[in-house]
């Protein structure tokens, strides 16, 4: 729970968690609602492997979690953000199962492909908001 | 249809149709599909912003875009590359509501912030399909 414990990586905020995977992503769905983001998509990548390709993949989904104000902001600044929206937040088995991995996209470092200030700065308020989730699950 | 058309933006590509909302979102799906892509995801975003904030918004679609054998690829050199999957292709209506926009993520942008050159490969295959299916539709 600690701060120290989350790994800022080049483009996202890295977490093992002490708990099975199921556990992980309610945990992580009540963290984003907490810091007010919806989950407005949702992908099993293990799944979608296995039904187009056959292949066995650890257990792995894509959350797409959105601060709805935040998002119309950006929205209003450039109509085509919706290109980098909504914000990835991803959990997946751990090599060992009984522990998990939850991950959160640098805003900041996605964002910054568009070179838009005020785009910046909304993803300024974003980056510390998800830092929040992660250190909260 | 012509390749002149698709305007290379910073980090998407972008054409505009004459045609309505409705029928460019069935013939992005068809040149999707066509190019390999499933559809993973699907955010209307006008819809959500009327349900989170009341205000009323363009007609607006963001289509997570997956091809499933390069996605594969992708997550066994960096398994937090879900961070940044699907690939988005937005369309939405134009000012003049007869005509819409549709707009693909470039991925080569995107993924440039992971800076790993297996990964930069498939981003430059990517790129090269997303291209075609905005020249298609």
């Amino acid at each position: 729970m600690k701060a120290q414990q989350v790994r800022n990586k080049e483009y996202g905020f890295t977490r093992t968690i002490d708990a099975a995977f199921d556990e992980v992503v309610e945990r992580t769905r009540e963290a984003l609602k907490q810091e007010g983001f919806g989950v407005l998509s949702e992908i099993r990548m293990d799944e979608k492997l296995k039904e187009k390709l056959g292949v066995d993949f650890r257990r792995y989904v894509i959350l797409g979690a959105c601060n709805p104000p935040l998002a119309y902001r950006t929205l209003q600044e450039d109509l085509n953000i919706g290109l980098m929206l909504p914000c990835n937040v991803i959990v997946y088995e751990a090599d060992d199962k009984a522990r998990s991995v939850v991950a959160a996209i640098d805003p900041i470092e996605m964002m910054s492909v568009v070179g838009n200030p005020a785009i910046n700065l909304v993803a300024t308020e974003v980056h510390a908001q998800l830092q929040k989730v992660i250190e909260q699950i």
